[in-house]
């Protein structure tokens, strides 16, 4: 399904299999994950598309054919035929980021399939909103077991390993509160993670009551609808959990300056409040040097997109709760309706939707 | 010397030696420094003031009478004669921050000699800028070898302490390039740091020639006078000294908003902004979350007062430079002329100056 | 109860209540925890016991008396008639552990009611097997909630905290593979607390079928009963199940050299092996220098006792599994079956046994 | 220079300049430092040596052609003419150890020019006893400035940087005192990196007076000549020389178990201990688990070669102090005295032999 122009629709296009160089993997693509940024890019708010473009960059499926020999992140050798989860980002493995600093996620040369690709050129298949797609050789593997549900992993693969970075980067420590902004699939993780990192008390803001109750199926300790309760009522009741202090760990998942805001605040002196909200250019927020900042000994994080090292983190978190976790994905359909993924995306109908481009 | 009312001079005034209580200890004060925040109280404006009060929260001096056993930091058995240097911050022991998140800094109750306390009511003798001191039994002490000079060693327990909090804050590793904005006792004292870390490159940005020159005799490796060269001249030049990528780990040490502003701006993706320079209320910053947060995966640390473990850092820092920071007093003062040191500061003649009760 | 004479049935005395000084609590016992450390002690194995003695380290119960104002770790003020918990170490709170390195665990003044008391002099209450206690000023305190079950808790305050101080020194990550040597309270809290941090499996050593089966409830993914499989069949058993490479993090609770040194042989290159078992001299290891440390890149941590931060850690952890936790206290005896608890807690017949000085 | 049966000499030969492929990095050898394990391999004691093989993993040189674009760790791109160092270690850059861990020294597939490689196939230039060296192409370069002198910076690559990843590992804080067991070019290194990260005292044990000399030009402190000094009158000098506790930090060095055993007990309660110095198979120790281990909450860590990140950490060091790394090239010879240089490292003689291929 190939994106011509922002806002139309999503149209099927065929494209010749290519021919593999040393290392390529082409895949058969069994389930794609639609990304809130996927809408994103759709409406053409993200700097980094060029048209034509076959979005999708969440993807799990069949190894068709590989030229090279290869082994998953695990060590195992791969071969045709087995079932992969991949990492999004393709990295150097060279540079200052690379090598000396161990981020990946900031290597200049970093893309994604289905992100920075566009199938004007071949090798044309390079985005997940595909039957098959090809991989490129630096590309990091999982090997999964036959038999697993793969739509209930491909949102391992992008906003769960981004709060898996996010925990990385955040310091929490066993027995910590935490608090949530935000119950997209990026906030519902960091529930997860929250609860699965030995969190005391996992406070969760956001707006809809059918995704609040879904956060407190994953261990979520106390739910405010901000629809219901205002900022000072919130505050008050967040303090209140929290013996006066406030938290230790603020997640900001929703993307909004006043969100972020809202964590700073909620944060106790020597809290930290990590972001991972800001997939795109959107808004400013004022802080006070002294209060908010340096009285405060605020830590403040921001969080870029993540590293092979967190799919494997949000991987093995889902493997943990399976069950749990195959219930984020609210909405299925075949291929040829990307379209109407993309609708329940951004409408919010959908906490999740994936495509099965081999649906019968 | 007491200060009775703000923006008044300090008077001399006599007050009983105190009967001591199950462990306090008595000193006799050899060195006082005096800070840039004994200003801001001098001016009031500092909210913790209580009038009248015995400014000065740095000292040095002998012990004079001791109730009860208690030894130093390192364990040696304190005595009366004993020359010590105290950490200025007295904390509960027993807190959240005291014993759950080990940042004593932070603890609610945590007082300092000479900012929260008042010599209206005894002990009276509360302060530094006095012949005595009578200290809180819960004081940390660092004995100090005869012959030291104790007008070296003061800042050490107040910028330089400071500045070990920042640091054991940053993240800071080897080879790691920094930048320093501010050029007064901190900002110094984050050259020594840096360079004493293993920083690759330290370049300082500052508006005094001469202490830029001895922020040159500290380490750095790139001076940019903030009156020759404009932001966007400093800008490049970081950027040039640092492959276009901006530096590892940016100290804010100047309590300006601007100088935050420019230190989140010069510091590369994935890189910390360590804030410590704000002391008082003193203005705003504003953030796009984006662009300075998110996608730059931004570290921003505010930075709160120090603990005794940043007082042995910064003591054994000035140790191993001993005739470096003794050029860091440049000016020394009879008690009696406590206000002639205060106006040296304030006006940044000085970096920094000490007074001498004693002196004859 | 007063242990007279080491290997004697312990002996009921009675003694005044002590007038209490300032700091002090006097604190009514509901429920004594009986740990491993008390048999040996009993023994005359521990160098640190001085006859006479009232045993118990471990306490939990309602304040009875205080002179002068205190707070717990979460700030809350305490008053007579509360239920409160009790870290068990008291620390000097100003020398180079506590107040340099942050780790009061190592304070050359620490001590614990219980083990380092003798009741020969004043306050001779200084023991948990009894009905009062007088407990320094400078312990640490947890208020519970009225209606909790005391009993369930108290192990937090002894082996958990132990547990959360070896994981605190892990340096586990989020997806770890995990072994734990030893079945008995250590060994079970290393389950939970590897559950509770995010391990991706848990594989268990043993000998007790029984003990096995708890670890099971606990989150254990993989038990290896050592009397039904030899070292060699165990080895291959974790290889299997960790792709070959051996665990992450390996934890010896045990205190047996044999466990110690399965555990170093079960760690994958570059991971940890984290050693708690050892609370008493015991036995010896031989390490090939080449082979078990540097080619293997290993991380050997030893683990001594614990601090307030992880006794609220451990708290924490028992708090989200009350209904568990409380399954592990398999004994309950009145105080006068002291003996008793002793006698199952050496036998292994106990998981953990609890005295209740007030049962009736 | 070829070595083909081990004990005996080198030998001269020529080989085919290699055709290069996509990637492939073609180098002219200006420097090629002689290590202590090349003597290893020389006398057959190293198992990874596969004969005929050209010695030699450390080099400098220049560019001399390349197929493909590069660019440097630092992002500088890369072409012929230009000076380069390069990290020895080769990683696959995809499995748990690259990926997950972020231990790519770790990585199974790790191999390094001059150490596994033979000169049996092509493409034969595999070694930096030579004048070209064929390097794959994922190898990471350093460019450096012309004029450099090359021979000081050659070390920085093995020795430097195996040193930097011991530093890395240790935890090693500001204001710390330092052990150093060993007085080759890795005691060295660690003596000059203990300083540059803020050690408060360097304390060294060796045997060879000359090189406890240049430890001190380095910054060492306090120098204990083990052949004057009994292991009892040492462990004296260190007790007193750290106030009764033992170092916070030990670096054995030296690879003999009695250092490291020296090491271990001369570390404080809760410090650590980092042993670097075992690059083969070479001795045992015994550790009583109470005593050695658990009673002191000791952290002991291996350390097996290093990561492209320590060589940048090493190279940063080497460029702050050039002069007195230069001193550590106590030998300089032409390519064909290779086995004079190696006779030079075997005998202790020369601190650091360096090779000139191009010398005339």
């Amino acid at each position: 399904m190939v994106l011509e122009k922002f806002n139309q629709p999503l149209g099927p296009k065929s494209f010749p299999l290519p021919k593999l160089r040393e290392g390529d993997i082409l895949v058969k693509i069994e389930a794609a994950g639609v990304c809130g940024s996927d809408v994103h890019m759709w409406e053409g708010r993200d700097p980094r598309t060029r048209l034509p473009v076959i979005l999708g960059h969440e993807g799990a499926g069949e190894i068709l054919e590989m030229k090279g020999k290869k082994g998953d992140v695990y060590g195992i050798p791969l071969k045709p035929g087995d079932k992969v989860l991949w990492s999004r980002g393709v990295t150097c493995g060279h540079c200052y980021f690379c090598k000396v600093k161990m981020e990946p996620s900031l290597c200049p040369h970093r893309f994604v399939h289905g992100i920075h690709t566009s199938c004007a050129e071949p090798p044309y298949l390079t985005g997940n909103y595909a039957q098959y797609l090809l991989l490129d050789g630096r590309s990091d593997f999982f090997r999964v077991e036959k038999n697993t549900d793969l739509a209930s992993l491909v949102p391992a693969s992008c906003s769960g390993a981004t709060v898996a970075h996010a925990f990385d980067l955040s310091g929490m420590e066993s027995g910590d509160s935490v608090l949530v902004q935000g119950v997209g699939p990026l906030g519902i993780f960091a529930v997860a993670f929250a609860r699965s990192l030995g969190a005391s008390q996992v406070i969760v803001v956001g707006g809809t009551e059918g995704r609040l109750e879904m956060c407190q199926s994953f261990g979520a300790s106390l739910l405010l609808n901000r629809h219901r309760l205002s900022p000072e009522e919130r505050r008050t009741a967040i303090l209140e959990a929290t013996g006066g202090r406030g938290v230790d760990v603020a997640f900001e998942m929703a993307g909004e300056p006043e969100a972020l805001k809202e964590c700073i605040h909620a944060v106790r002196n020597g809290g930290a409040c990590i972001t991972a909200g800001f997939g795109e250019p959107h808004g400013k927020i004022e802080l006070d040097c002294f209060q908010d900042v340096g009285r405060k000994n605020l830590r403040l994080q921001g969080v870029w997109v993540s590293e092979t090292r967190h799919t494997h983190m949000a991987l093995q978190l889902v493997y943990t709760r399976l069950h749990d976790f195959a219930r984020l994905i609210t909405h299925r359909f075949p291929l040829n309706q990307a379209d109407e993924a993309l609708r329940v995306m951004k409408s919010r109908e959908a906490v999740k939707a994936v495509l099965f481009p081999f649906a019968s």
